[in-house]
């Protein structure tokens, strides 16, 4: 007999809605031909693109001339940071959060051929904001990327306040809010942002790269203004553009249960001897909790976890090949290893955050136990 | 009242099959998690996925392991053509053939940060191989990219013949076989190859790159080892290797069929005046076509042919913005405007065929009389 599965691993993908998946059948009937040609299928597929770009502008608060798909948010995060650097020539410079996904380093170090500049956070990971505007005093920063909101924290940045520092120095400010779209409100404060459909509800292989009119780039890959070279999967986009629909129609309403099932972990975790929960507990995303627990292998606590019927992230919640302690984690000062990621799902219930609850806090006494960790609390 | 509706522009888009459909949504059920992560769900996901990669490895003659899934077979060629140029620094050359694909063109650009160097090739589009011989004597050359099958002349080339010369002056060769896999038997000569999903009637979004054992490569962008960063989508790969499975089984009949049908096309066109077939009748892609018609503008015989109910391709059948005149015909010293691209999908009837080339005749006939076009024939 197999246990019943709870899925609190939502954080850039999750099964697709019914209403997301009949969208994305019919972008398979309708919108299969390559939108680029000239025939009248191709003009249908076109048209579904061109309504799946202006239904996702819309709720991002942008321009649907400004909205690129690319393959992936990695992708858009890669051309995004690589488009705006070409275009600031003369400064050599990314400035980032100590707190920013992978990839976004990955990005910036690569467009700029150096180690971006770390702007540090506090202990609830919010950027310091004396820090950033003394970093952008230097001519030489050539634009800055940070996030809307933390993939592991939950912690939302002051956008509003970043982008009067940024916007008083004349840098560009590249937004990634790939854990936040479909969540929370669409921030207002940026001058690009990257959004990923897969985190919203949407299918896996899609971005999104909103561009405000002002904001200048140049292409730094061999398509010149083609930002997903081969083109866009129309079905993907489409299906993209229904669930963020779907997620905005029942955002207040979803984000006030999962807030309060998130403060019932935070309470709960927080409560258990070397349990520490981690992010700012008011201004945060309302479904993602990241608690640490001292004396416990993170992986081992995954496994057992998933055996109980769990599925929970960790780590930089990235790959199964790099189980690395979290740089998130180091950056606010917190345990970087030992620690289960929670980002619920629309469908989830109470009672299996209930049960989720009880089977961590056994699940972590047994580990200490079995390995013969000191005596806690 | 709509006029029933023929797609003869299936070169690179097609609608799915009920099979590989059904695939798709088998991998939406099951394949939606990340792959990349720790739980039961991410598990399941990656065994589709691997499984997807040894069925298509297993169809391309090539070793699981240097399968890579890309976000397009754009992007497949993007990366490919870029790691191998990386890893043969001092050499600085690409050689292509002069009638491979914009996108080939593109990214040996952007690799090298140099036009690549053109091999000549014959009336039929064949490599001229004494100048491809006499090119790879230079030290410069880093590497070769020749296609398997033109996407618009339909010509196969002789693999083995430039694979035997390249291998000889230990220059790695990539072949492009984005038209050719799923519709001919895949090329055994190549040290990497690129295939490309949406034209073998899988769906789009995807690319796929095979690589040998023994060749080199390096990573030339943010993401190290990862041919696809952001992740694969798993519904995509397993439709995609569903599809080249169920074009297998069929190929030998289909081809037959198919090769028929194009015959046909070809005869029939041949004898209007003032039309060229292009392309080896012979060694060539059993499903594709372009004939071009003297005093005749190729934008206003596709809307017309659209508008009898007939999609076909025109120039370089890439985009709506560049109906250029096209490069391959121009390599090969045909006419380079009022030409149309045939690609035929599987389920093509004759009848349809018939009509397609009555209704092509009689819009050609119209079209010069309207345009005063001189007498011909």
């Amino acid at each position: 007999m197999s246990a019943p599965r709870t899925y609190l691993d939502a954080g850039g993908s999750a099964p697709l809605s019914q209403r997301t998946r009949e969208a994305l059948l019919a972008g398979l009937a309708d919108g299969w031909a390559d939108p680029a040609r000239l025939s009248s299928e191709a003009r249908r597929a076109r048209a579904l693109l061109e309504g799946s770009r202006e239904a996702i502008a819309d709720a991002l608060g942008a321009q649907p001339a400004g909205v690129h798909f690319t393959a992936s948010a990695v992708l858009g995060l890669e051309r995004v940071l690589a488009g705006i650097w070409t275009a600031r020539r003369g400064r050599d410079e990314v400035l980032v959060s100590a707190v920013e996904r992978d990839a976004t380093m990955h990005a910036a170090s690569f467009a700029s051929d150096k180690t971006p500049r770390e702007v540090p956070v506090d202990s609830l990971g919010h950027v310091d904001l004396a820090a950033l505007e003394e970093a952008l005093g230097e001519p030489s920063v050539a634009l800055t990327a940070i996030q809307h909101a933390n993939h592991e924290l939950g912690t939302v940045q002051d956008l509003d306040a970043v982008h009067a520092l940024t916007s008083a120095r004349g840098v560009p400010l590249v937004v990634d809010a790939t854990s936040s779209i479909g969540h929370i409100a669409a921030p207002e404060a940026w001058d690009a942002l990257v959004g990923n459909p897969a985190d919203w509800g949407g299918p896996s292989g899609l971005g999104v790269v909103a561009l405000r009119p002002s904001t200048r780039w140049l292409p730094a890959w061999p398509e010149g203004d083609d930002w997903a070279p081969g083109g866009v999967s129309v079905p993907l986009a489409l299906a993209a553009a229904v669930a963020l629909q779907e997620r905005l129609e029942n955002a207040d309403s979803e984000a006030t249960r999962l807030a309060w099932l998130v403060d019932m972990i935070r309470e709960r975790m927080a409560a258990v001897p070397g349990v520490d929960v981690v992010g700012d507990p008011d201004k945060r995303l309302p479904h993602v909790v990241t608690f640490s627990c001292l004396y416990v292998d993170g992986e081992a606590l995954l496994s057992r976890l998933d055996k109980k019927g769990f599925a929970v992230g960790s780590g930089s919640a990235c790959t199964t090949s790099t189980l690395e302690p979290s740089r998130v984690l180091a950056a606010i000062g917190a345990l970087t290893h030992g620690n289960v990621r929670v980002a619920l799902h629309p469908g989830v219930s109470e009672p299996e955050i209930e049960r989720f609850i009880e089977v961590s806090i056994r699940a972590i006494e047994e580990l200490r136990r079995e390995s013969g960790a000191p005596a806690l609390g």
